[in-house]
């Protein structure tokens, strides 16, 4: 398995296993992730942007995972407590063991209209 | 490269230059794309949900694309005249040369606030 891939795989097992820190430990200090609503910058805004997420998680199923030495490219569905199924896609380049850039896909709008509906 | 990828590529380029017609020639008449406003089913349905967007983008880009025999997975950035930054990712199944499943993600946020202002 490339270097790139393991990375991303053992930080998304540990963000679907609900472990959040463990999670971080993937995730550079300096990350820079270009999500729906805008660009994140630094492992704080990146942990405040999954918490949320984590918080209503239910379950995760990974549909595909590849890559190569600095690149890989997962996509899941996820079912949340808002929203049913939720998928998602990253890409995230990945230097000396950690996601320094990432980006971040996912539909915000059965979100937006789950909120609005709350 | 791999027999899927290659197929999701020859795919990714024709409607990448405007050739839907070409495109197509990649999709299987029975497949089945599970998209974010709901699942369709036929080369028919598939061909509607790309006229709209093939009508306003600008340019592509892609970010990653990788596969395996029977799937490939792919992630690029959009510029439509509707919204500036629409990316997307595709996770295809491919068999004998054709698109047979796909489950086709973007953000529908940006384009749904778009036409709400217009």
């Amino acid at each position: 398995m490339s270097l790139a891939l393991r990375t991303a795989l053992a930080y998304h097992e540990s963000w679907k296993a609900g472990d959040l820190d463990r999670a971080m430990t993937y995730i550079a200090g300096d990350i820079v992730c270009d999500a729906p609503a805008g660009r994140l910058t630094g492992a704080g805004a990146y942990r405040d942007f999954l918490t949320p997420y984590l918080r209503m998680l239910k379950s995760v199923t990974l549909l595909a995972a590849f890559g190569d030495d600095e690149k890989a490219l997962i996509m899941y569905d996820s079912a949340t407590t808002l929203v049913a199924s939720a998928p998602g896609a990253e890409c995230v380049t990945v230097r000396d063991g950690t996601i320094v850039y990432s980006r971040f896909l996912f539909d915000r709008a059965p979100f937006i209209a789950a909120r609005a509906a709350q």
